[in-house]
């Protein structure tokens, strides 16, 4: 059998491009004892993506130039030489850039395709509703009635950060950079306010958002947006820091206000955290937010591209801000 | 009764000096009801006054300009017009920098002058050591084996800190700005290393005293001193904000490489904090303090001027390092 893989071309200094990538086609090998081979239905992009394109330590291991890119797929057992799954099985596992590939079932987790849309496992019930979920519960601990900002807000994590933060009866202030994406999160998601970092008076605008102050900042962005952000937190802020988007794809480290002056100041605390960090506690996440979508109290937004050949492009649109929700490549549909 | 006092003269721009400072002569009033006169014998000098000083949101409220600097200070009571203390009772508040003054009783506590020096009620079993029990213990957390790293390690809170680290088992890379300060801290309080800022190879020589990295940064200076601990930090790293000296007396606000990518790759905590955060608990860090004292795990370490009027010599030496241990000023002795 044939397949597409999308590699890693060369290692981006700054801002990746299309000549990031290359692409190969090679024949998938039969599945070994305790293998299978797969066909990608749905394959995520994701920000922390960029940083494993460097060959620097980072909380994920670096790709190596060459190899295929890998990230969250959803996928359809095709052969089977594994006891754990049966040809049809729509499996989920960090996987390959590739129309096929073999995949060691250990690497693998099996999803129900009757519990509702198999994209919500990459999105609201996968990894950025989970990381939502942890950041803000654990780290922010955000209480009624307290001012929850969250920057980032229109992406895969922020959308779901918000709306938790509601159902926890905070107040809850987005930062976002379109209209598209204010509009969505103030009358879809119902977020209390919403301020556009591209605004010339972004600075007074968030401060007139957070009459209060602000007790919780779950940061999916840094750079100048946290600057401003943290300029307006309350007595024992908690800042969970999320992501870092304005900054990676600098050449070199950027300088900004030193941020502990601040932290003293306000007996406020900021942590970085990888979801991974809570791996023997997925289960709880999920739990919750399965419920929460059931009853409508969370909405899942996707923005999906149609084809494999559309991954890079997915890819760089999200440090351009193309996407509202979790964005997602479908490559092929599951087999009826 | 006459007094002198010493009043906040003007705001200082930058370094104080000793024109920050003005002297006056007063008369002591009869006490109300509810007051008494006091009889100062030491006071403490500490970095956070210079916070005071500025008119800025800080963690407590800007001196007014003319006004009697205020501090810990301990002081004997010598005419009472109050129900709980009596004439001759040594206590402990936040009092004026006067050699004689009135004060409520409320805003004072007796202290026992037969359970040790008094001094040590302004230092190891006072706000120093208080304050390096809870932001070691309650957010550094340190286990038996980690590295500690603390800077201003001769200071009131530095030398409490890597004691109590040692207590709990870890090893205790001090940072300090002169060879007497880093030879105390070696050779009387047994830190495992002490790295001198000061030295031209300061990244390299931290790095080699932290061979397995850093898992606890307790911040007393702040600027590029911590930058260089920073780079050293673990996963799941821990860092009390205590203080930021190094930062002070900058007439603007310090740039410096954004610790958010690094909090986030390492999943690492940063916390500010003051000693009132914990002000429910302070008896719990004094029974632990008062007990390793007297069990000779923890040594208690002074420098003391003599004369009400070395106040602002004392002051002003915290900025160039003059102090070992706590710095405070002897200004009269108790009376038989």
């Amino acid at each position: 059998m044939k397949a597409k893989q999308i590699r890693l071309a060369t290692r981006p200094n700054g801002m990746p491009t299309y000549e990031t990538f290359k692409w190969t086609e090679e024949t998938v090998a039969d599945p070994a004892q305790g293998e299978v081979v797969l066909k990608s239905l749905y394959a995520s992009v994701d920000p922390y993506m960029r940083g494993r394109m460097n060959d620097r330590k980072s909380y994920v291991e670096p790709y190596e130039v060459g190899e295929v890119i890998a990230g969250g797929v959803i996928a359809e057992v095709v052969m089977t030489n594994s006891t754990q799954f049966e040809v049809g099985d729509i499996v989920i596992g960090n996987l390959g850039w590739a129309t096929h590939q073999i995949a060691h079932e250990d690497s693998l987790r099996k999803i129900d395709p009757s519990k509702g849309p198999l994209t919500n496992h990459l999105g609201i019930l996968g990894m950025p509703g989970i990381t939502a979920y942890f950041g803000l519960l654990d780290i922010g601990k955000p209480a009624a009635g307290e001012t929850v900002v969250v920057s980032g807000a229109a992406g895969a994590v922020g959308t779901v950060v918000g709306q938790i933060a509601k159902i926890v009866g905070a107040k809850v202030v987005g930062i976002a950079g379109t209209e598209e994406k204010i509009s969505y999160l103030k009358h879809e998601l119902q977020f209390d306010e919403v301020v556009n970092y591209k605004s010339e008076n972004f600075q007074e605008e968030l401060k007139a958002a957070c009459a209060d102050g602000v007790d919780v900042y779950y940061d999916n962005v840094g750079g100048t947006v946290s600057d401003a952000v943290l300029r307006l937190i309350n007595k024992y802020a908690r800042i969970p820091v999320c992501g870092q988007i304005a900054l990676y794809n600098l050449e070199k480290p950027d300088l900004g206000v030193r941020v502990q002056p601040n932290l003293l100041v306000n007996s406020a605390l900021m942590k970085g955290f990888i979801v991974s960090d809570y791996g023997a506690h997925f289960e709880e996440a999920i739990t919750d937010l399965a419920k929460w979508l059931k009853e409508g109290k969370l909405q899942s937004k996707e923005t999906v591209l149609e084809g494999f050949e559309k991954l890079p492009e997915a890819f760089l649109g999200l440090f351009k801000g193309d996407n509202i929700g979790k964005y997602l490549v479908k490559i092929a549909e599951p087999s009826e």
